[in-house]
This record gives C-alpha cells, structure tokens and sequence, in this order.
C-alpha cells in the first residue's frame, strides 16, 4: 500500500510503499479516508519537533488527524464500514494506569508515543490498524470531515477543564476569545460560535482585509481582533474580559498576557507549544494580583482522550456542513504530497484524500 | 462596648469606646472570644491596603479572624451559647446572584465590602452582629482556636479549586509544597500535613535554625525547604515534583515559579498578593511549554465562603489541640493592642482576647 511518510535523513518527505499491515489479536483494520494536516505535521516535516522513527523502522509515517472506515472488525465487535476517527497516543507500557484508565493525555512525557508525530507510525496511508479504545465513532453523515474530529477533540478536552476548574460556583461565561487564526484556532471558534457555552465569541489574527480567516470569523458570527490594533493584553479595555480564553498560537507571552483579558473568575486553556526559550518582562506583580484577586485560572492542556473524540463527533455531526466546507480549502491526492503540506495565507485546511 | 480600630488620619491603631450594636431583624448578636492577626491588619494599619471606613463612620472597627458565641439569636434559629466564627465579605446589593448565592468569594471587585478590612465594622469589638448565613459553626471543643477557622477556610477553598480542576481526569497527588512561612503558610501546612490528601509536605521559608517556625514545620512532619539554598523554580530538581503547590508569600515571581515545581498534571494555587508592580525578566516560552506538555493548573484564590469555613470548622475540630497551641504565640489584652499587632521572627499567630 502507499503511505506518507517522513525519512529521518534530510529529513524527507516521500510517497512510498510498504505492506498493508495486519491487525493483531484485539486490533480492527481501518481503510483511511481522508487525514488532515496541521502547524505540527509541518514543524515535524521541517525537522523542527519530533519524527522519531518507530523501533525497528527506517522512517515514520506521518498524520494524525484521520478518518477511516472499519475494513477488517477482526472480532473486535465494531462494525465493519463504520466511520471512525483513531486516538494519538499508544502506551509505551499497556499496563500503566494513564492506559488502562484510557487518560494517556494525562500521561507524564516519556510513557507514551504520538502515532504520526513521534515513536509510532501516523495514520496517512491506506490502511492502519487500532484497538477499538483507540477508535472514536463518528457520524457517517460527517465522514468526509472526521478528520476534523482530533483537532475538534482538543477544544473539547479544554472547555472541559475549563468548566471543571469552574465547577465548585456558578460560572456564567457569556464571552470567549480564541487566540490565533490557524486551522485549530479556526475550528475551535467555529465550534465556540456554534455552541451554546458562548454567547458571543472573538478571534485573535495580524491580517489585512481581505482576507479568508476574517471572511470566516465574520460569517461564524464572531469579531475579528486585530493583534497588530489591540494586542491580547489590551483586549478587555478594547472589547469586554472574555470569560474564557482558547489559545493556539504558541507565542510565548500568551499564556502571561491571556489572564489580563479575562473577566473576574476567568479561565484560560493554553494549547499552544512554543517553538524554544523566550524571555520578557513580565510585570509577575500585576500578573500574580490579577490572579489572585478575581480568582482567575491558567490551564495547560495537551492531546484528548476518547471520551473528547466523542464529544467532537457529536459537534461535528451538529454543525452545518457549509461551515466544515468553508474550513476546507485544499483537497489533495498522494500525487500532491508536496502541495498538501505547503502553507499559505489562503490555506485553512488541507487534506490528503485516500477516499473522499 | 469597647474596639480595635482604625482612624483614617495618621492612620492610628487605637481602642475607642463605642456603642454596642443592636441586631437587625435577621441579624443575631455575637460576643466576641478572640480576634486574630494577620499580615493583611499589618498592612491595613500602616496604611498599604484598604482601611476605608463604612459609610456614615470616622473609624472602621479591625479584625476579620474572629470567633464568638451567640449572645442574643434575636429569632435567628441559631441557639444561644453556640460557638460561631464570621465570614468576612458583606454585599454592596444583597439582591446579586453572588450574594443570594452565598459566593460572595467569587463576586467581582466593587459588589462587597471586607469586614475589618474595607469598608465595613470588623470583629475586634466586644459585640458584633450578623446574620447566619455569615456564620459558620465552630466545635465548641475548639472554641478557644476559633479564630483559626478564617484563614484555614482560604486553604479549604484552594483545595476545593485544584481538586475541582483536576477532577476531569483520575488526580493522584502524594506531595504538597507550601510556600511561605507565615501564619497563613504554617496553618496550611498544619491542615496538608495532617490531612488525608497528601503524603509529603514541604514548607519554603528563608530562615536560619534556631527558628520556630522549622520547628514547626519539622514538628507536623513537613520538610523545611530554604529558599536561599532551594529558590522555588529548583523544588522540583532539588526534592521532587510537587503536585499541589499552595502560595501565600505574594512574591510576585512566585505565581510563575510554582509552575516549574509542580508534577505533571500538577496545580498550584495563589493567595499571596503583592504590594506592587513588579518586573522580572520570565522564559515565557518555558512556562507556556511546561503548562502545556504536562497538563499543569494555576488558579488565584482569594476569600472563602461559608461552605470553606464549614470545611475548616471541621478539621479544626480534628487536629490535636497541641498542633494549634504551638502556632498560637501571644494572646494579648485590649491594653497591649500594640504589642498584639507587633511582629518579630518569634511571632507565629497573635491573638486578641475578648474573653478565652
């Protein structure tokens, strides 16, 4: 079968080919659809984060954000031909705690592999194999975008420990700012608009009109933040405090300067990775009362768990299809390999389609 | 009846004559035992934080640590005789949904006045009143430790938000880090050492032996981690990791310095606040990553609600009196208020006594 994969050496990105594999005892064979591709597969191609080969392997097969049909249940008891959307993390021993609770996204660095981006081959191929607690289901009326599921997935996991650091009061948000205009900045505004937690949302991007992120932030309902105008920190003078925070970008003030955007009893989710050390001035006295004080709350958040996956094909199956499509601007096949990857101000999402 | 109190000009600490108060319908009357002293009266008195007096008044009565019993229940249902501690909060408008939720903890900036604090009579009187749902019950065993119960609730509350923030996921935590070694830091670390959460417990301070706080510290089974030979962003590599990280230094670098010590999936809570602005240079990108690689949590925690003194009540009603005697440093009539509201190396909790 083909598969995308990535050759330490250079490192490379290449179409090659390699048997189809075969599911083990426990395991379902799933035919992929379609796999998305985000700021991660980049920054892996790019030899930026990272790429180790699985044991054994001479290169790393990469993407994470899959969907596939199940092809072979192999006694698994799913059923073969329903859409699923598999899980990132693999164990690296099955019989910790963080796998047999099914929490490796709570995992401590080092137990666990990234199918796709670290340790363990990725799911951009024709074929993958998973054990059915990998597998999220999702609608077939949303399989031509449960790709979407991962990244949709993340948000999920972070509005959860948001409502959960919230849950010993009544927490009322009413106002929630994305940070970033990236594909997962996109998808999860799109998922905040179209929500009932929210009832107004913000995006934070450095873009001239016109421009298609804005074009997207507007036709979703939500106000464009223009960073270069009103920088993060200044938002809640500009604006109103937002009462929830979702950042993407990785810059790495952002996690600082989120907290000052925020309403009393706030919280923001940081998912972003900063690419390398950073230092500013940071002024720890305003940062530290501004906590304290209006019982504010930073949460790191990192990967999603089945239980996420879930809550995402749930959303997915809800939204309209015009918004997925509106996200969706560049379809490619394996011929393509090379385009798919490329970034451009006009890319949103790109995919690589097995099936669509 | 006689007060502590303060009188804006100067400002000057002095004991005033005044009149006793009269219960409102729906208030009952209370005798004060003893008021104790925090950091926060410190400050008051000299000057750096609140001391506004109630409207109407040229003085603001101290004290917010306050324990007594119920002289006249004025049809309140609460029986007379019973041992009753106050919270300290009261509302601008007692129709918000913060006050008729009894979260007067979390309401914004402006909607309340703080008893002996800002803009409201404290406790250090003969007499106050209040109506019940300002009243938590305290073990009459433990009525003589009563004043204990305002600042244990604030722990009570840090506890209840990192639990709560953690509860999305199955949270293990062994070791518990307080930083600082003041009265609010050492009953934290009496109610953490003697609790049932944690296994280990660390204590920062920057003292040489002989000092009584190590001793106490040393005394609950804690471990005394000086700061000058440890500096927090070191605890981790120094000790180990610590899951639970409780602030009351209000250094500002403490907010993001208690990150780095925390455990995956840690969380660390703050209280302290600082005096001022404060620059530092900070590896943003450091803390961003280390927020979210490993799950981390940091949540600013300030007042509690009735539902945290009920919880402190509680434990103060467990933990062996001796523990108590030994934070207890100076109990000091209304003729040696000076003295009471001094502070020396030697000075762990002082209290004021109305009748113990």
């Amino acid at each position: 079968m083909q598969a995308v994969a990535l050759v330490p050496d250079g490192p490379e990105l290449r179409v090659i080919e390699t048997e189809r594999p075969s599911p083990d005892d426990g395991e379902a064979l799933i035919r992929t659809l379609a796999v998305g591709i985000d700021g991660s597969d980049r920054r892996i191609v790019a030899g930026e984060i990272g790429g180790d080969v699985p044991a054994g392997a001479d290169h790393l097969v990469l993407g994470h954000e899959a969907v596939g049909v199940v092809a072979d249940a192999n006694g698994t008891g799913l059923a073969e031909g329903e859409v699923v959307a598999p899980l990132v993390r693999r164990p690296v021993d099955a019989g910790s705690r963080f796998a047999e609770n099914g929490e490796l996204d709570v995992a401590p660095p080092g137990t666990f592999h990234e199918c796709g981006i670290t340790g363990a081959h990725g799911y951009m191929a024709e074929y993958f194999t998973a054990n059915p607690e990998h597998l999220a289901s999702v609608p077939d009326s949303r399989a031509e975008y449960g790709f979407f599921v991962e990244p949709a997935s993340l948000l999920e996991k972070s509005l959860e420990q948001a409502f959960a650091a919230r849950s010993a009061f009544a927490w009322r948000p009413e106002r929630a700012f994305v940070l970033g205009n990236g594909n997962l900045g996109l998808l999860a505004l799109a998922r905040l608009a179209t929500g009932d937690e929210f009832a107004r949302t913000y995006c934070l991007g450095r873009r001239d009109r016109p421009d298609p992120t804005i074009d997207f932030i507007e036709a979703v309902g939500a106000t464009y933040v223009d960073s270069r105008e009103t920088p993060v920190a200044d938002f809640a003078d500009t604006h109103a405090p937002a009462d929830y925070v979702f950042e993407t970008t990785g810059y790495p003030k952002h996690a600082v300067d989120a907290v000052r955007a925020l309403a009393p009893n706030g919280v923001a989710t940081v998912q972003g990775i900063p690419e390398e050390s950073d230092s500013f001035a940071v002024d720890c006295g305003a940062f530290h009362s501004e906590l304290v004080v209006t019982n504010k709350a930073l949460l790191g958040v990192v990967n999603s768990r089945r239980s996420h996956f879930e809550a995402a094909a749930e959303w997915l199956g809800d939204v309209p299809k015009s918004v997925l499509d509106d996200l969706v601007t560049g379809i490619y096949g394996l011929d393509e390999i090379e385009a798919a990857f490329a970034n451009s101000p006009e890319t949103l999402k790109s995919v690589v389609s097995f099936d669509l």
